[in-house]
């Protein structure tokens, strides 16, 4: 049965890492493969997971002020070269470090994403709402063949998530009420600070988005509008 | 035979008003099937032509500072309020004028445009760099069916073409240098400013921009890397 929240709803806007795609099979699997070319084994996982424990302190210097604007290519390179070393991974080629750095150009869809948004996006506009750069989110889709109508990003306004900014911009861009916006993400402080900006919010259950050593609820602790398990069960409950 | 000039480049970025879409035939059809409802009769045509005419002087107010930053459907709106009154249209509701606002969110691409950029598409990241305000160019591609891979507008810099800023915006965005960057026109003030940021430029040839009686010469004035009578045409000449 259709929500009745679908009939107010103009665009969806979607959080990417982890909410669209798998960041982390797709990091695994490329620099496992890159350092054994130089005869190196590491721990996959455990790499995947310092390279994206990194991320939010290193968004964090940039809202901080103690770095001017710096696109998330940049921070993910500086963040890189410090894991490199901790995994003592030596004998990268400045081309091999960037083709790697830009693996998160070339993230894996989960498999309802593709199929789910074709169908969301014949009800609604469908765009992207990350902190990943805008060519990021570009080449992104256009490897992984993501639908979205528009690429929107932290690099519009130059500031990062949770910044009120970046939940302003598409009612803005858009002159449409906050209410008829709404986020779709699988992570609560994200939707938390939609919410208090006035906009829709969708919970996507990614049980494997932090491997499956670590399935988290499908419950989260807030609340939301819709709760999904997944794209295809958000098109149902919006009817498209 | 594929120009040597396509080894490298690696985005397509396309003026939109007059070089994808054809916006005169659909201000004309929408504006004279509106006004048929109130009993009244324009010439569709000098209409349409009066709206564009107001555009560039209404771009021109924005970039001199004589307005703040104001984006394109509100310029439209603005310049429609005066039109309305020299074409004695009265009687129109505020839905109504909003709804004829929004045809430049509907506008008809040339035959050409979609095979065109579809293939396009396949050997390069193709992106709008318009005037037009993200709102509107991502509405249009959707109701048109236009494949962009990302929607980048005026309004991503605040600041109109010619301004030196919307010609920097993609090489920034993509990490690029500017000859890996072809603007495709079919305007010769737009290709010339995008030259002078060291862009790659196509002219592409659209006769019917003006109207059958206004037809414009298929030779440009300027030099210019591609000169493509359609999209096909510049497709064949890229290899792909």
């Amino acid at each position: 049965m259709t929500h009745p929240i679908a009939a107010s709803i103009e665009i969806l806007a979607f959080d990417v890492f982890g909410t669209v795609v798998d960041w982390r099979s797709s990091v695994i699997g490329e620099a496992e493969e890159l350092v054994k070319t130089k005869g190196i084994s590491i721990d996959g996982p455990a790499f995947a997971d310092a390279w994206r424990a990194a991320y939010r302190p290193s968004l964090d210097r940039v809202q901080s002020g103690a770095l001017p604007w710096t696109k998330l290519d940049a921070l993910h390179r500086m963040s890189l070269e410090k894991i490199l070393k901790e995994f003592n991974i030596a004998g990268l080629t400045e081309q091999e470090k960037e083709h790697l750095n830009r693996v998160w150009h070339r993230l894996t869809p989960w498999p309802d994403s593709i199929p789910g948004l074709q169908r969301l996006k014949a009800g609604f506009i469908v765009t992207t709402l990350s902190n990943g750069n805008i060519s990021l989110l570009t080449e992104m889709a256009k490897h992984a063949g993501l639908p979205w109508d528009c690429v929107l990003s932290a690099e519009n306004v130059r500031r990062y998530k949770p910044d009120a900014e970046i939940y302003r911009l598409v009612p803005e861009l858009f002159d449409v009420n906050p209410d008829h916006v709404m986020l779709v993400a699988a992570h609560e402080n994200d939707l938390q600070a939609a919410q208090s900006h006035g906009l829709r919010t969708t919970y996507v259950h990614r049980p494997l988005e932090h491997g499956p050593a670590k399935s988290s609820t499908a419950s989260p602790s807030g609340r939301y509008d819709i709760i999904a398990q997944n794209f295809l069960h958000l098109a149902d409950q919006l009817g498209v």
